[in-house]
């Protein structure tokens, strides 16, 4: 297979050979090798300006992310043989990992495989693509899958916006056998069922696990308020690790019947109550009502979505965390999350401390958290780190 | 208790407002309140330019750090009584976070006692004081801590370079009952002794348990390299997980005897050798001998000490880190810390990066670790933050 050249103009070669994977239209030499020669989904090798290959890319010509490397090595092409290959280093590690199949088994350009992500279900995958060479390649995904973990059923989740710059519609499907509406799971020996096909992304979050463990001996023989609870996936831990009570709250009626499905498979129903509303109004009327808790978990949506919105999506966070610790007793912990990717960790810190000084209260930092390892960091794209998890203590001024 | 004044100058308040613990002493009005007025360990309400108190601070007149927030109410000094409240808060945190009374109980300004550290080994106690205030009140200290605790030994580790800019001597003594020589701790379920009176620092470094207590899974029937090994922290942890031998290098025959002690008090010194000599050294001899290793831990002592060892402490973590990826096998782990607080984490992160762009390795970032809780950080004081720990995994490039 012989493939066509993408050059790079002068020293645009530099982020690459540090590590990163994507090339930005405005690097190319459009000159030399004009983008709109290529369609969506096709593969390059890359070159330096002066000719020197770099790898194979794939490319999206109309997206700013205009191609993304594949391999380092230009004999290695996007096809079924690389996939297996990639997929077989990707399992190894959640191997390595996990004494139960429940986890992400593909993250992306961490897994050296750009616009594919995979979350395991056991024998349940579900799959995420998000460019449009995967797109592209989707019977070669498929038929990598099912060489490598045999599954019982594959379901393409293909309704995330990240779709829309590489020009691809949104669409939810079968790929392969049955995938049922609620799909079993275990993390951190509690059960839990997930409603992946008209859940939130690939329907649960396996991103916090390592910060949900974590709960365990803040929460013992306290009350808990879990805010943004979705299905429960921090609440329902709260109570597995032996909460006295736990309060979830959401705007999403459908999320809040997971949340009880997950009590009662747990035998934790009794523990559990729910709340449905918009949770800053929630905030205000657990106020009024003057309930307290020992412990509140806060982690909500993306308020941080572009980088344009940061300045609105600070005040958010703010707003949430402040009202999230006006509700805690005297010696209370905060659990405070983020998953806006634009929000660096030192910039959450910070409004937390802002937060305690403004109530005149007094603020230890006990817990830094971050993805979980079936999430792993790219170290030369920031982009793929984005979980933060703050854990702290709120104590009286003195 | 009439206390006399100490006089900010226009706006040196505000980091003080903002969170901070500490006064420069170029922040101070010494027109209005000369520094040499104090004696090192005085008190004295601090007060803002238009004469507002702040609160309470115990001076260092000689010191750039010439003075230290004790309370932000004016009524409470340092004394026995606000040492038992703060001690009872502190411990109170550690209670609900350890089931074995084996944690850091007191990490100065984090937990509102500047000056103060308490290092428990169940009813041995270990403490240094690095501030002229904390030493003046020794007595309070003591009394406070008999009474919260009940010890068996309280032992003054008082020898550590910070005192120095206190103008305070260093020593070693013992303050109450008698400390053995070894003390038994016990740390992810693994048992150990630590020489506190002859070892490094308080003789146990409790900040890194949580990372140690994360290797489980990586090190799991592998063969273990553990670089500054001191007593075996990691090394030891890391056989009692489940490694199939492990190697402890360290340039103190005294240290490794105590890896040769808690090797065997786990039933474990059949997996665990030692190797004494210089780090660097037996890396490059290592690498000769085509000696090999799954999970490489490299966590040094300090390389950066001040500010200006910066470059040089870079350069020294850049080869450490370089040369022990060398020893990696083909799907290596390397964890990586540091416990320079001029370090940042992304820093150390670059590196790692860079030496495996100059291996022509990929890198992926799986495990991105803290102090744990025992040391909380003061969010609004940088210093208190210091450990870092890297886990990546070092795959080939293709």
């Amino acid at each position: 297979m012989t493939l066509p050249s993408l050059r790079l103009k002068a020293n645009a070669e530099r982020r690459l050979r540090a590590g990163h994977l994507w090339v930005y239209s405005n690097e190319v030499d459009v000159q030399a090798t004009p983008l709109n020669a290529f369609a969506a989904g096709d593969q390059a090798i890359l070159e330096m300006a002066n000719g020197k290959p770099l790898g194979v890319v794939a490319l999206s010509p109309n997206n700013l992310i205009c191609a993304r490397l594949v391999s380092r090595d230009t004999k290695h092409v996007l096809d079924k043989s690389l996939l297996v290959h990639r997929l077989n280093v990707a399992l190894s590690l959640r191997d390595r990992l996990f004494d139960k199949p429940f986890y992400r088994l593909v993250y992306g350009d961490s897994d050296l495989l750009p616009g594919l992500v995979v979350d395991r279900f056991s024998d349940v995958l579900v799959v995420q693509l998000a460019s449009a060479a995967m797109e592209k390649h989707r019977d070669d995904v498929l038929a990598a899958l099912l060489q490598v973990l045999k599954p019982s059923a594959v379901l393409w989740k293909n309704d995330s916006s990240a779709r829309d710059a590489e020009g691809l519609e949104r669409y939810v499907e079968n790929a392969y056998g049955e995938v049922p509406e609620w799909v079993a799971l275990e993390e951190n020996g509690v059960k839990f069922e997930a409603p992946v096909l008209a859940g939130q992304k690939t329907g649960w979050f396996y991103d916090h696990r390592m910060n949900r463990a974590r709960l365990a001996p803040y929460v013992k023989g306290r009350r808990v308020l879990d805010l943004f609870s979705y299905i429960g996936g921090w609440g329902i831990q709260a109570a597995a690790f032996g909460a006295s009570d736990v309060m979830c709250v959401d705007a999403s009626g459908f999320a809040l019947d997971g949340v009880e499905r997950n009590a009662t498979l747990n035998g934790l129903a009794e523990k559990v109550a729910c709340v449905e509303g918009d949770v800053f109004d929630a905030l205000r009327e657990l106020k009024a009502a003057d309930e307290r808790f020992d412990v509140v978990i806060a982690d909500p949506p993306a308020f941080i979505k572009r980088k344009k919105d940061l300045k609105n999506g600070e005040a958010a966070y703010r707003r949430l965390n402040e009202q999230a610790m006006r509700l805690l007793n005297k010696d209370g912990i905060l659990v405070s999350a983020s998953c806006s990717m634009h929000l660096p960790e030192d910039d959450l810190q910070n409004i937390l401390l802002g937060s305690a000084r403004h109530l005149d209260r007094n603020l230890q930092l006990l817990e830094r958290g971050g993805q979980g390892p079936d999430h792993p960091v790219h170290p030369a794209i920031a982009e793929t780190r984005y979980i933060k998890s703050l854990t702290v203590r709120l104590l009286p001024n003195g």
